[in-house]
């Protein structure tokens, strides 16, 4: 089996929410497992002088529209959150424990709730209880959890896997590695796919 | 017959160029045409606050490999000018001197000329002589249009142009409003194209 696909995304992006709803999938149909990595854009977008995207005169408005359009277009169930965007350090250093104690497959499957709940259902996912019931539903410890998420360790460990996808030339979310070759955005997953389909080929 | 699909561009924008190759014939497809209308990136931005994406750290670089590798996926002929990006005022006033004088379609040929000459030919744009040459073949007067691109006429309906433009909430390069929806960027062609099939069922 080839490599793993590396899969990077921060909780607070909409557009990383589409892009978990498929890119499992999408790497299965070519015989590809995924590593899920989550990054914070604010860091991120120091590098690249960035700001928030919904914060950008005109086209702020433009991305809120486009991101209902986006939605309705791939058949994805999403509701703006009444508090976007937010700060996701908490559900990123949550992820990165269930990661540490529990491997990376428990650990995207807990993303992939804490996105839909997020973007879908109304959760607030700044919320440590909301994120210990979404933990719970996957068989995590809570309490051990919630001690997880506020350790040194789980901090140092979202600093050291931030650093690294920097170093990888991470600047955005989602950002997809295959076999190093850099995909930006959902809206790169058509390509994303035929890359995959090209070397599936090989 | 609908209305015309509004067009808007830089012609420093290479992913505008990708765009100029596909937008006449979609728009075919289902029975609609396409006004074509330069625009200055470099006004639009002000409003933003972005920045041309070359100069971006680290996103710059992956924008110039995600340009050869979108060119490839998509067919299209692409060579990174040598003189890139570049302040494209003249081919802008040229364009619209062109649309005063001889109507839109002739324009949006010239501006498709001048798109492939600049993104696929290696001929530098900035150039008066290389845009009169490409005029010419259009049946153009080139001495005509010289003194056209000079005069203050030309500037002002620039000016007037982008103006109008940004009225219209348009923010980048390629841009385009569909009865008043608006779609920006290349990789945005397949949600546009699912608007238009929409429209033309109903």
């Amino acid at each position: 089996m080839s490599a793993d696909l590396e899969f990077y995304f921060d909780f607070s992006s909409p557009y990383a929410y589409f892009a978990s709803t498929r890119i499992d999938q999408m790497a299965a149909r070519y015989g590809r497992r995924v590593h899920w990595s989550p990054v914070l854009m604010a860091a991120l977008f120091k590098v690249t002088g960035s700001v928030p995207l919904p914060s950008v005169p005109v086209k702020g408005a433009y991305i809120l529209f486009d991101l209902e359009r986006t939605a309705r277009h791939h058949g994805i169930a999403y509701r703006k959150p009444a508090n976007f965007p937010i700060l996701s350090l908490a559900a990123a250093r949550a992820m990165l424990w269930i990661d540490a104690v529990q491997g990376n497959a428990r650990a995207a499957q807990f993303a992939k709730d804490c996105l839909r709940a997020y973007f879908a259902e109304g959760i607030d996912i700044t919320d440590d209880n909301e994120l210990l019931r979404l933990a719970e539903g996957l068989d995590v410890d809570p309490a051990a959890l919630l001690v997880g998420i506020k350790s040194p360790e789980a901090k140092e460990m979202f600093q050291r896997a931030s650093n690294a996808a920097l170093e990888k030339g991470v600047f955005g979310s989602p950002f997809v590695l295959v076999d190093g070759e850099p995909f930006w955005g959902f809206d790169h997953f058509d390509q994303l796919e035929a890359c995959l389909a090209g070397q599936s080929q090989r």
